[in-house]
C-alpha cells in the first residue's frame, strides 16, 4: 500500500484466489480496485465498508483520476461528515463484474491472454461481497464497525449482514431491497437487449474495435429514468423547449428533458463498459436474499448481531419505502435492532447521492450510537 | 364503400387535400383507412367516432385482416355493448402518420413516388384530428353523438372538442392525459434513440431493405413496463423462472418477465412501422391542450357544447388519476357538464382495453345519458 491516505489514491490487488462463485465457477486471479482513507485502529475497530451502486467506482471521497469529478459520495463522507476519515478507516472497492480495475468481463482471461467479454462467469450480489471480504482479509481487517451502502451498494450490505454476521457491527441500507422485482427485472432487461441489439456488441468480443456505445446509452437512458421522480423530473424540466423558441417539427432534441437524456446516455459511454453493465444488472436481478435463505427473509439475519439503519425516500420509485419496509419487517422477525427513516425529498432514487441533510443527521447519529 | 357492415372491412378513401398541419406543411392526398360499423341514421344522430391508441388501428370491433385477432376494442364495442352497431354508427380511422393505410412515412410520397420516410411531415394531435374531420366530411357525417378514445385516443377526443366544438355532443376519455409530462416524454425519447441507433434505420430510409427491427424491440419493450403497473407485473410473473428449474448463470432469459417483454418487442416489429413510431410519440409529446390555447386549459373548452366522461384507473402510472382530474377542473371552470370516475384496476395503464366491467358501466350509462 502506498499513497496520500488524505485523498486516496488508485489501489489495486491481485489476489490469487480462487474465489468460488455462487455459479459454481472458480474465478482466479481476483482483481480488487479500491480506495482507503484515514488509518485502521490498533484495535481493528474503526473500519467502515462503503459499497456503491450500478455504475459506481471506488472513488467515493476523493477526485476520480480520469473524470477530475469529486468522489460520488463526499457529502457523506469527509471531514466533519457522519464518515470521516479523521476517525474512522474507509474502504471502497469496485465490485466484481465492474470495469474500474477490479476483475470483470473487460479484464484480462488467464487462459486465453484476452479480455473474458461474454466468458467472464456471471456473478451475484454475495459474489461482490465474498470478493471484498477478500479484500479485508488482505488489509488486515476483521470486523467492520459499519458498512455502509445505496441502492445496490445496500443490497452488498445486506448480503454481508447474511454472509458474514460476525464481522458485521452496524450496517446501513438507503434506497435498498432485499429482492429485484419484476418490474426492477423489466427494466433492466430492456437495458441488455439495448445493449445486445447495437451490431458493435459482437456478442461481447468488442474489446479492441468498437464499443456497443449506441446500445450502452439507449440502457443508460431507460435506467435514467427510474432514478429520478416524475415530480423530480417535472420540477427540472416540464415541457420546457431548448435554446429555440419554438417547436422544430422535428427530431432533434426539442425539449430539454430529452436533451438531458441524451447527454447523460452519451457522457456515460465514456465511462462504462457494456458488458460490465450486462454482468452487475444480472447480478442485481438475481438479487434474492430471502431466497438464498429459505424463501424466509428474516432467516437472512438470524445470525447477524449487526445494529440495522435503513433509509427510503418518499418518491424513489425504483425501490419504493414498501422494500425498505420489508427488510424492517424481517429485521424485526429475526430479533435484530434496527431504525427506519423514510425521507421526504424530490429527487427519488437519486435522493442518496444528493444533498440530503435529515439523511446525513440519521446516519451520523446512528453511527455514533454504537460508541 | 363496399363490405359487409356487420363485421367492418378494409376502406381507404384518398382525400384530395390538402391538409394544412400544424407544422405548416400542406400535405396532399390524404390517405386514410378506416372502419365502420352500423349505419348512419337518417337525421345523422347517431354518429360514434372512436379513436385509438398509440399502435392501434382501425379494426375496432372486427378481426384484424392481417392477424386475424379479435379487434382491439370488442369488450366496449359489439352487440349489447355500451357502444353498439345495432344502434350506433361507429367509426375508426386509422390515425396520420400512422401504418395501417392511413398517410404516414411509409406512404408513397408522390413528389419522388417513394416512401416519404423522414421527408413526411411530423404532425400533432390536432392534425390527426383534422383529418379525421375530413373523413367525416367524406362520409356525410356532420356532428359525432360521441367521441370515444382512450390513451392517445383520449387525446384526440379532447383535441375535438376544442377543435371542432360544434360537431361534438359528448366525448369519453379513457386513461388519458391533456399534455405529455416530462416523464411521458422521457419514455418515448428513450424508444426513439433505440430506434434511431439501429444501423438499420438508415436515416428512416429503410423501405425496400431491412427494418431497425432491433431498435423497435427495445423501444416497445421499453414503452410497454409503462402501460403496467408494479402490482400488475408482480401478480402476473413476480420473480418466477422460466421453464427451467433454477438460475442459468448467463444471459438467456431466465425470468417469465424478461421472456415476456422480449415477446412483446419481438411481435411488435412484425405489426409496426418505425417510423410511425417515431412520428407518432412525437406528436404525443408535442399534445399539450392547454398550451394551444394561450396556456390555461379551460381556454380549450370555452366553446365545447359537449358532455364529458372521464374515466382513470388508479394503477396507471403512465396517465395517472391527477391528469385527468386536472382535466375535470378545467372543465369545471368552463362550465362543461363532466363525469369523472377513477376505477380501480391492478393492471395499470392496460386496463382500459382489458375486462372492465365498471368501465363498461360508466360509458354506457353516459352514453345512455344523453338521449
Amino acid at each position: 500500500m502506498t499513497g496520500d491516505d488524505r485523498f486516496g489514491c488508485n489501489r489495486h490487488v491481485t489476489l490469487p484466489g480462487p474465489l468460488r462463485l455462487d455459479g459454481g465457477v472458480l474465478l482466479s486471479p481476483v482483481e480488487i480496485a479500491y480506495e482507503t482513507y484515514g488509518s485502521l485502529a490498533s484495535d481493528g475497530g474503526n473500519a467502515i465498508l462503503v459499497c456503491h451502486a450500478l455504475t459506481g467506482d471506488q472513488h467515493v471521497a476523493s477526485t476520480h483520476p480520469r473524470t477530475g469529478k469529486p468522489g460520488w459520495w463526499t457529502r457523506m463522507i469527509g471531514p466533519g461528515k457522519p464518515i470521516d476519515p479523521a476517525r474512522d478507516f474507509v474502504i471502497c472497492a469496485n465490485v466484481l463484474g465492474s470495469c474500474m480495475g477490479s476483475s470483470g468481463p473487460a479484464s484480462v482471461n488467464p487462459a486465453t491472454g484476452r479480455p473474458w467479454g461474454m466468458a467472464f462467469p456471471v456473478i451475484t450480489i454475495r459474489d461482490m461481497v465474498r470478493a471484498q471480504a477478500m479484500l479485508l482479509d488482505h488489509l488486515g481487517v476483521g470486523r467492520l464497525k459499519a458498512i455502509v451502502g445505496g441502492s445496490m451498494g445496500g443490497m452488498q450490505a445486506l448480503s454481508w449482514t447474511a454472509t458474514f454476521p460476525e464481522r458485521i457491527d452496524a450496517a446501513v441500507i438507503i434506497a435498498s431491497t432485499a429482492r429485484h422485482t419484476a418490474q426492477n427485472i423489466a427494466f433492466h432487461e430492456v437495458g441488455r437487449q439495448a445493449i445486445m441489439a447495437d451490431p458493435n456488441w459482437q456478442s461481447g468480443d468488442y474489446y479492441g474495435g468498437e464499443p456497443p456505445a449506441a446500445g450502452l446509452a439507449v440502457a443508460r437512458m431507460a435506467a435514467h429514468i427510474t432514478y429520478l421522480s416524475e415530480a423530480g423530473l417535472t420540477e427540472k424540466f416540464g415541457r420546457r423547449l431548448q435554446a429555440r423558441e419554438a417547436k422544430s417539427f422535428g427530431f432533434d432534441a426539442d425539449f430539454q428533458v430529452e436533451s438531458y437524456l441524451r447527454h447523460q446516455g452519451l457522457s456515460f459511454v465514456d465511462r462504462f463498459d457494456a458488458n460490465s453493465y450486462l454482468y452487475i444488472t444480472r447480478a442485481m436481478d438475481y438479487f434474492d436474499l430471502a431466497e438464498e435463505h429459505g424463501g424466509l427473509l428474516a432467516n437472512a439475519f438470524r445470525a447477524s448481531r449487526a445494529r440495522f439503519c435503513l433509509v427510503s425516500f418518499d418518491t424513489d420509485w425504483l425501490y419504493p419505502t414498501v422494500e425498505s419496509r420489508n427488510i424492517v419487517q424481517a429485521l424485526n422477525a429475526a430479533g435484530a435492532p434496527v431504525s427506519f427513516v423514510e425521507l421526504s425529498s424530490p429527487y427519488g432514487h437519486d435522493a442518496f447521492l444528493l444533498d440530503a441533510p435529515e439523511m446525513n443527521r440519521v446516519v451520523d447519529g446512528f453511527l455514533r450510537g454504537g460508541r
